[in-house]
């Protein structure tokens, strides 16, 4: 069974606002195995809506429309739909109860514009918005369905995912099931993943792997389609081991987990505290370090050291280093790191000192320049690093890198 | 001159990421007065995608297509455009030493993978992409334009901005001229500032305000339509004013600012140096205060005090005042804020400490408590705060809070 997404509304046009409907419905049709190959944005303009939906009938087995319920004149889905099927608009008594019952409940009077909202195509299945006012349609249509659903992320989803999904489902019958799993690796290059597992990017269905590139992250998305979830399962498992075997620790994660839980993770398995020195990242490894819940049992203390003063009289570095080498270099990223896990009494030191830009450059000390150290036990490790990008894109992949290092190394 | 835009990727279609690039190449669009009636998506398939652009070209002006120009195997976008129009790929020498450049800076070898990146059909233009890898291309077809941009936010904004848009706007001679501008609240006052500005949110066209409540941020955004850009400059200015007569001090910026760049405005302006010291907010007040570029000429130093070690040996909060309120209490809040300001002998101290969650509430002290100090000269000023959502959300609001606080104390 294939889907295709329709969203509807000039302000998606206009860009005030973001499509995250789509990609809910998108990840929702993915999962109970629906291949969604086309999706796109109309105005509130009857002409267009309908040439689009035709076409998406055309190729489609459903077409899912969002938006365009509401109570005004902008709003133009039901009358398109109604002309398209052709079928007269009727005054649905129960769906006008529940409009009215909706504005007792708020004690607010019955805007009379809502009454729109209960006329419904004659002898096509309507379906109760539990979280706003407008209801959703189910229409057949030459032997095709089409489903129109309110515009609000929060009345869409419960409406999808409670009374169009199971009716999905029985209709398709899929006989098979789609599972995905997606391998994190914490770095920018692309490429070199890239190179590691080429042969896999050419698999063809029913299992395949895609690469993603993300900031300071690439990703890599096993999908499989097999005919039971265990099948698909085996499936990806098999590729991911290969993944695994190739890029091995690398790789921080799978799925939902992020490299700073990762990190977490292994502080908390170890029994291993932390503190961090900051110049450059201004705090976001700190930030980073305890957005995850429980962090107050590895994370000590961070410090922002802005001002060489800072960094000489709470941190202890030492003001000839500062003068010969410069304070963005790795002898003072060193001297952070250990300076800050003796101050917080941490089994592990952080030094970051960078230039974040996008001025204070040189030509000999550009934007992007970050020296991150790590002092753990009696190892001292130091990485020269060079980004691209904005302030906080500076910082956010200065960020990525030192807790990799320190994954790498707790 | 009417424009459509296509987003190529198998990613989108099954909803792995939410599709920014469309509603921001739709802003820039509608700002320049070139209408967009389609949006669509494809996944990386050949003939799906000449299918789309070929639907496109027949009703648009011009097509801009996102997506699908990196050196993977997945990314078909310029042999299909090659193919669609006829030219054969060659190898670009300018674009081939940029790319080589771009991994040189990086001391990375250059993967052979990207050579594909420097193939441009011939006689066609390319635009150098100075944030990533791929170039971006500039196509004729029967009388239309063919724009194909890359995937990444990062590198699509800047290579439209400065090198599209100026394009179009030659092209184009609109006879419209759609400008906005958003006025910015911080803090969750959406129901204030909905009562003060009710009448205005039902403005009829030329000229709309539509109001956005965002977490822990509330937009209005104000439209007009006319025949000059300074007509409708005009029009935006008298509601701006209406709106600033009545929201007054709660404004703090428009547009494209930021909090923390209004509060870094007023730092350098008004020479006041900064420090904070944060307990649940982790750094995150300490990053935002530094993602401002030039903030080292206010912000001297922040202190992550987890533990309440720190927070007496280095802040020399009082282990009495410890004791018999808690860590997390307005007087403890307080004494960090004074503490921080010794410290780093700065103008201004703020002190946070609260519970960002999920656990670690009492029924007296639930999650979401946070108490917001500032020392600012022999000031002292303390606020209690309940805020709900997720850990990073508590950690946003407050530091959203923290930063008001100090602009309106400043």
């Amino acid at each position: 069974m294939t889907a295709e997404i329709i969203s509807i509304g000039t302000e998606l046009l206009l860009g005030h606002i973001v499509n995250t409907n789509t990609s809910f419905l998108s990840q929702k049709l993915a999962e109970i195995g629906v291949d969604v190959y086309h999706t796109s944005v109309v105005g509130d303009n009857p002409m267009r809506l309908t040439q689009a939906i035709k076409q998406a009938v055309h190729r489609s087995d459903v077409v899912i429309t969002t938006g365009g319920l509401g109570p005004t004149v902008d709003d133009i889905t039901i009358e398109t739909i109604a002309a398209l099927v052709g079928k007269r608009l009727i005054l649905n008594k129960t769906v006008l109860k529940d409009l009215k019952d909706y504005f007792k409940m708020r004690k607010t009077a019955f805007p009379r514009n809502n009454v729109r909202q209960a006329m419904i195509p004659e002898d096509t299945k309507w379906i109760r918005n539990r979280a706003g006012t407008a209801p959703g349609l189910i229409a057949d249509y030459r032997g095709k369905i089409i489903v129109c659903l309110p515009g609000p992320p929060r009345e869409i989803e419960p409406m999808f995912v409670n009374d169009i999904m199971p009716l999905l489902i029985k209709r398709s019958a899929p006989n098979w099931i789609i599972k995905s799993r997606t391998i994190k690796i914490a770095s920018g290059l692309e490429s070199l993943v890239n190179n590691k597992v080429k042969d896999l990017l050419n698999l063809k269905p029913p299992t395949t792997v895609g690469i993603y590139a993300k900031l300071g992250q690439v990703e890599l998305k096993i999908m499989s389609k097999a005919k039971t979830g265990k099948e698909a399962a085996r499936a990806i498992a098999l590729i991911e081991q290969k993944i695994r075997s190739r890029l091995k620790d690398h790789i921080f994660g799978c799925d939902h987990e992020t490299l700073e839980g990762a990190v977490a993770g292994l502080l908390i398995a170890k029994k291993k505290t932390i503190a961090a020195a900051e110049s450059c990242t201004g705090g976001l490894l700190s930030s980073r370090l305890t957005d995850v819940s429980g962090s107050s049992k590895y994370f000590i203390m961070g410090l922002i050291a802005y001002s060489n003063e800072v960094k000489k009289n709470i941190l202890c570095v030492d003001s000839e280093i500062l003068k010969k080498y410069g304070a963005v270099s790795a002898q003072v990223a060193s001297q952070m790191a250990v300076g800050i896990k003796l101050l917080a009494g941490a089994d592990i030191g952080v030094g970051i000192t960078g230039i974040a830009g996008p001025t204070g450059g040189t030509r000999t000390k550009p934007v992007g320049l970050v020296y991150i150290a790590l002092a753990i036990g009696s190892k001292l490790i130091a990485r020269e690093l060079k980004f691209r990008g904005s302030r906080e894109e500076i910082k956010f992949q200065s960020s990525q890198v030192a807790l990799d290092l320190i994954r790498l190394n707790v």
